[in-house]
This record gives structure tokens, C-alpha cells and sequence, in this order.
């Protein structure tokens, strides 16, 4: 890689296994510079590897300078991670041409290192355990709880009342709302036989873990694993061909597939039964130190399934003002195939 | 205000009062375009005030097309934000002019009106409830509980197990961790006679509270009242070195002054009572539908304070290593003095 930008905290933890909220990360002709404020030098010097950590009250200028110095002439940076005003900033009153290379951390970052992959399934196990305890909190006292109320729960099992950060606000949807991809809980309240879905994550040590279910509710054997029986027949049929679709996915996708193939797999089994139009997200997305990386498991990516991918597989029905279901896991790619995290 | 474009959730929500997270936002020749996706249209009709909206899957080639028919020359753009790729997107292939005027939303939300001043009580009164059940709670409990939990705990109270959003993650800190001004929760416990520091606001239909509050850890009688009577004395004098400087910038600040002024009533008490160099950040900040708005109330600012401004008054002084103390309020500028909201 040849000399480059960053500002994006993840892209810049990818590099140095440090950051913070405010620093410019530098990466010329090998030498790297972790340019930061009078805050974080400290803990910058104790944990960034291999970098200069240089302390500035204007991270700007004293980027500028180090360019200068080093007569760099050319620096690359994804222009979806810099503003216009930065950008600005960066660029004028200077002899380096900054050139555009959209997302090229996330590229770098799009086959996870062994090292990684611990690190993926460590935060997957602890997501699974918080969708556990979830359910136990649903068996015992979920009669009537709103939403928001479970919203909260969901956000207290996931993170274990605060001593894990979440990987994005849970999603806790009852029927109808679960139509809606992107609920916001509101004051609805569970009742016996309903439809809920939870979309929820965790993080350890900076990486994400990413997972849906759906579940019929039952205040006695209320779980969110795959086997679900759900009073309203409806309800069942829908899921059943939601299931269907996943595990397609997942045993059939291959190292060496296209990604477009991989979506085909859940896509076809939901278009067959006919619900087709109502399926209006792509299969999957990458899961890393971003919730959302590459590879994107789309109708129209060419790109190729390599060992060592992880991402989610995530197909879903929505049923405006009915009800909607999804079913995601995240998968890593051992031994040309998936497998769930 | 001539044409512009919008992005930002909040600037979109202060034109129309509606918002989401896809949207562009035109305002030409006084005609009010929402361009959004599938998903947001029937709620953005039904909430979206004296707007057109409209369905795109692609919100930026729709703009475009409107600029083109609308043959609009100049287009202002708040540079920070819009992505430079964005920015690219948007502006080429097309002879609309983007013209660059940072922060020109936040300039026009600095006055707040009567009804948002309403909203911002509540939200205050809100915020100030949950620090009651926070207090509560660590009378009760607190004992040995981490920075992790009580944040946790933090979160709860404010949100009403989920009923309302937060304005920002909570600041829960003890002793030292307090003289980061922005620590993270670790697993410290909290003992007797310990300094906490809680930084946390919560949010009324939209618009924040914030509020900071440094207390000693007494489990019979612990609250977060401004009298504390702190067991160490370096804790106390510099407890009460804080609150002076906050008291005497509240009861003086004057519509007419500019914000300098109002930032040296509080940096000359503690100057004066010789931890200046302690005292690392700025007197405080506008606070509305974003938790950081106009004016800054800094050393440098000449903006003149006019009546219905909102933003805090909150001096801290940070001893490395040992201890650190913020007292912040939000106050609402009426008859020409401060009044905490």
C-alpha cells in the first residue's frame, strides 16, 4: 500500500490497534505517524504499534507539515470517510495531490486474519449468550413489556449491563412492526402468540457480532432458536420459507462463488414461494471491526468468496402492517464453506 | 435564506419538522423538496411540514434532476456535512455553483424560539430526574458497583428503561478516572468517600439536556445537590473553586456580553485560585436538537449572547492522576440573565 490518510477510528485501530476519537493516522513510505491531541498522547504511546505518536493542538496543520517535510506527492484517502470542509483543509496551500480511492480500508480488511476471526467468534459467543438471557428475561416477565421496555433489556443483556459495548442499537419489533427493516421500539406491549424480532450485536475487543431472530411468543418455552412454532399459521409459513432461504445459503455457499450467488441462493428459495417483492434488502454484509464491511452479498456483487470472509446471511420477508421475519447469522468461510460463528 | 441543500438529520428536522436516516433536503425559490427511499415516504407525507416529498431510489441523481429543472445557479452546502465523495456526487455534470458555508443550520438554530425553549425544559427536567433515580440507586446499591455498571445504570435512568433516547453515553467516573474529561467506564468500583463524576442528558422529542454533576460517594445521603460535603479536603477546595466559578458565571452572564466574557467569569475564579492551567477546556456550548450547537462559549468567541440563547455553563478543573471536577448546567438566556433550565 503506498502512502495514504486516515481519520476513520476502525481504519486507523486495523493499522495500529490504537485509536481514539481524534486523530490523523499517516502512512508514508513506511514510516507511520498517529498524530493526536494532548488527551490521548499518553495512551497513544503506551498502545499504537509502530508509529511515531505526535502530539498537536491542530491535527491539520501538523499534518500539512509532515507532508511538506517528507515532499510527499501523492496520498491516497477514501473520500467517504473525510468531509468536504476537512478535505479542504488538507488540500489547499500544499503540493501533495490527495487522490480518492473510496473504502480502501475496508478492502484491505475484507479477509479477516486467524487472529481476527478468534476475536469475531469471542464477540459472537457473548451476542449468543445475551439473546439467551434475553430470553430467559422474556420467559419470566416479558407478558406486557413494551418495546422500549425490551429495547432496554435487550441493550442490558447484550452488553452485560455495561461492561461490553453494543455493536448498534437492538431492534425488538412485535408484528407489524416487524415489517418495517428499521423499527423504532415504541410503547407496544408483547402479548402471548405474537411475532417478535430482535436484531442485535456486541463487540469484543473492537469486533462485532451481528445476529436476527425471529420467535413466537410463549411465556413458557420462549427461546430464539430455529425451531419455532408459531400459533398463526401465516406466521409459520412465512418464517418457514425465511428459514428455508438461510440455510440454502449457508450450506450451499462456496469459496470461489460470486457474492451475487450467495444472494441468488436465499432470493430464489423466497421468489419460488412467491413472496419475492417482499424480500427488499441485499442477503448480507461483511461484520469486522465495522458492523458493516465488505464483502456486501448482493444481486450485483462480481466480487469473489474468499477463505477467511465473514458475513452475515440475513434473508427476510416484510409484510406492510402485518408482519415481517428475518433470520441472520454471521458466517466465516473455513474450508470453502460457511460456517455460523 | 437562499437555496440550500440538507443532510444532517437534525438541520432537515429544524426545516420541516421530520427526519430520517436517508434523506436529502432542497430548499429552492422558497419551494421545499424531502428526497427519500421506499421505506421513509408514507411516515415523512404524513409528518413533513409544507414540504414535497419524494420517492427515489437515488437520492442523489434525484437531486440532481430537480436542480437541473429548477435551473438553480447557487446552491449553498454546510461543508461539514457532506462527505467529499458526496460532495463530488452531487456536484458534477451540473452547472448549479455548491457554495461552501459551514454551520450555516447551527447559525440559524442560535436563538432558540419559545416553543423549543419549552422542549428544552423538558428535556432538562427529564435529565434531572434521572440523575434523581441514578442518586437513588447508588444509595441503595452502590457500593461496590463499577464504572461499567453504574454507567449502565446511568443509562436507565436517563432513558427510562428505554422510553426516551439519550443525548450522548453517559460519563460515569470515580476519583481519577474523573480527570479525563471524557473517560470511558472501566471496571473500578465505587467505595465510600470516593469522588463520582456523572455527565448525561437525555432527549425530549428531539432536543437535549445536558447536565454534569461531581458528588461524594456517602451511601446514606448521597445525591447530586450542589452542597457536597467532600471527606477529602483537596476534593472539597477544589469542589468549591468549580462551583464558584459555575455560581459566578451563572448570576452574571448578561445578554449583550460576548461569549468571552462570559467564558472569563469563569476561568478568572479559577485562575485566581491558581489551577487555571487545570481548567483544559472551554466554559461551554450551545445545546438543542444537537447536543453540541451554537454559541461556544469560549476565550475566543465575540459572539454577542442575545436572549434565548441555551448552552452550558460548565467549568471543571482535572488534576491528572488524582481527581478531576466538573459542574455544568444548561441555562436559557430570559429578561437578559441566565436561568438554569
Amino acid at each position: 500500500m503506498k502512502n495514504f490518510i486516515l481519520q476513520n477510528e476502525n481504519a486507523i485501530y486495523f493499522e495500529c490497534k490504537f485509536s481514539c476519537d481524534n486523530v490523523i493516522f499517516l502512512n508514508l513510505n513506511d514510516e507511520k505517524y498517529f498524530i493526536t491531541d494532548a488527551r490521548y498522547v499518553t495512551e497513544a504511546k503506551e498502545y499504537a504499534k509502530n508509529c511515531q505518536v505526535i502530539e498537536s493542538s491542530n491535527l491539520i496543520e501538523t499534518t500539512k507539515e509532515i507532508l511538506k517535510k517528507n515532499k510527499i506527492k501523492k496520498l491516497i484517502f477514501d473520500s467517504n470517510d473525510f468531509t468536504y470542509a476537512t478535505y479542504i483543509k488538507l488540500s489547499e496551500h500544499i503540493k501533495t495531490q490527495f487522490i480518492e480511492k473510496p473504502n480502501f480500508s475496508k478492502q484491505k480488511r475484507i479477509i479477516k486474519s486467524d487472529k481476527e476471526i478468534i476475536l469475531l467468534k469471542k464477540a459472537a459467543v457473548a451476542g449468543r449468550d445475551g439473546f439467551k438471557q434475553l430470553a430467559k428475561f422474556i420467559r419470566k416477565n416479558g407478558l406486557n413489556q413494551s418495546e422500549q421496555f425490551l429495547y432496554f433489556k435487550a441493550f442490558e443483556k447484550m452488553s452485560q449491563s455495561g461492561k461490553l459495548d453494543i455493536s448498534f442499537e437492538p431492534i425488538v419489533a412485535i408484528n407489524e412492526n416487524a415489517a418495517k427493516p428499521h423499527a423504532l421500539p415504541t410503547s407496544k406491549k408483547l402479548k402471548l402468540n405474537d411475532l417478535i424480532l430482535v436484531d442485535a450485536g456486541v463487540k469484543y475487543k473492537r469486533y462485532c457480532s451481528d445476529r436476527t431472530c425471529t420467535s413466537v411468543v410463549d411465556f413458557e418455552k420462549f427461546s430464539f432458536k430455529r425451531g419455532q412454532n408459531f400459533k398463526n399459521d401465516k406466521h409459520q409459513k412465512v418464517y418457514d420459507i425465511v428459514l428455508k432461504a438461510q440455510l440454502n445459503a449457508i450450506e450451499k455457499a462456496r469459496v470461489g462463488m460470486k457474492a451475487s450467488e450467495i444472494d441468488k441462493l436465499t432470493r430464489d428459495v423466497i421468489e419460488r414461494a412467491g413472496f419475492g417483492k417482499y424480500f427488499i434488502h441485499s442477503t448480507g454484509h461483511g461484520v469486522g471491526l465495522d458492523i458493516h464491511e465488505f464483502p456486501n452479498i448482493n444481486s450485483k456483487s462480481d466480487v469473489i468468496i474468499e477463505e477467511n470472509m465473514v458475513f452475515t446471511i440475513e434473508p427476510g420477508i416484510y409484510l406492510p402492517n402485518e408482519f415481517g421475519v428475518r433470520i441472520e447469522d454471521t458466517i466465516v468461510m473455513q474450508n470453502g464453506k460457511a460456517v455460523i460463528l
